[in-house]
């Protein structure tokens, strides 16, 4: 069987299988050597996401063997602010980290062996928030700042230092590009392609550095170039 | 656990998840409903196929239980003319109809519940061939033609309607279209993202036709639209 790599997050995992999406071209990526799982839940915060991590990770999933790795993206939706209107999926900062910190004992827990990624909510563009509402939105202030986001993955960034574990920092990260707020944000939150592209590169990066790359990974069954033309059956004996 | 569907196939499978892939665009329509997995092998043909089929699709994978729908997606590389640079790829039409068969066959018995839907060849744009060549190719003349490929379109049509399964006949469909050869095929085979949202756009009319669908398929987890601003976490009790 191949080998999983889970992402769990929210709406800009739920969506990473759309065009240009990092998660698809994590699953184009390994196309042969391992199996890229979506497990994405559009609003959620990690303290609804922990109240369903044990029925979306279950141990007997994939005969109870460990997947290669998990992502781990949320945040942009508990850094909704407590006063605006989606104010029903804030999660304070100081319930944030000890939940991040919780679904990485978890993992740990259940699979000691499996890398867990965690991955920072990206910047906000107000601007972009104002223009696309999900809700009703009268008072016309954003209901996330990226001031916010940013409270936000530095605790992210902290839980991975305190738990010895990688840490995409994209908030920081898409912030050295000029114009990220139009070329990597959609709506002031979710990815553009060039988003998708820097979170894909980065993941693919940091499972490099974890010893998870298509160097070590074993391709599953022949691949063309390996069959000889002249006898190619021999490849599919044994 | 979330039910499966298996695309499994050639190069045309095993890309369908980069940019504008089928196989992406079917995994992100299906996001909170159902796993896609790949299991695409470049330059595989039907007798190739045969013999790793119990390999690719274990009884044991995914607890014993059955896939929603396998796609089965080979015929490209069967067609490749016996007498030019691409021979080693070759199976003879009398061969790929039975091997076809067998394929089916195998299924039914492992899975006697599962959609099994079986997809032609594509169209081959001689010249593009001749312009993108994989190998190669001294004698200037395509490795494949388009007539070759629909000998073997009609060979998977008819045993589609042997085995009283879903055909999707793609090498048809698409030259029902103005300027089908560059429009749908990049180098003359492979497909283009318009080519893809085609297959991706069959597949999902031929599953609804059979009853797999967003309206039929359990979703996974609450949706945030059906989460209760007020009380959000009522909707994870239980």
């Amino acid at each position: 069987m191949r080998p999983k790599i889970y992402l769990f997050g929210d709406s800009i995992t739920e969506e990473s299988f759309g065009d240009g999406g990092w998660g698809a071209s994590l699953a184009h990526h390994f196309s042969r050597t391992v199996d890229v799982v979506l497990r994405g839940y559009s609003g959620y915060n990690t303290r609804w996401a922990l109240k369903v991590i044990e029925k979306v990770l279950p141990a007997a999933d994939h005969g109870g063997a460990a997947p290669l790795a998990v992502t781990v993206f949320f945040g942009a939706n508990d850094a909704c602010l407590p006063d605006r209107c989606s104010a029903f999926q804030h999660v304070p900062l100081d319930e944030y980290k000890p939940n991040l910190h919780s679904i990485v004992s978890f993992l740990k827990n259940r699979w000691p062996t499996t890398r867990i990624l965690l991955i920072t909510p990206p910047p906000i563009d107000e601007e972009g928030r104002l223009r696309h509402p999900y809700v009703e939105n009268p008072s016309n202030q954003p209901e996330r700042t990226n001031e916010a986001a940013g409270a936000y993955a530095r605790a992210c960034v902290a839980v991975a230092g305190e738990s010895g574990i990688s840490v995409i920092d994209l908030w920081t990260k898409m912030q050295q590009f000029p114009d990220w707020e139009k070329s990597f944000l959609r709506d002031g939150l979710h990815l553009t392609p060039s988003g998708n592209r820097i979170v894909f590169e980065e993941v693919v990066r940091k499972l490099m550095e974890e010893g998870v790359s298509l160097e070590t990974l074993p391709v599953d069954l022949p691949l063309i170039s390996e069959i000889d033309p002249s006898d190619p059956l021999k490849s599919f004996q044994q």
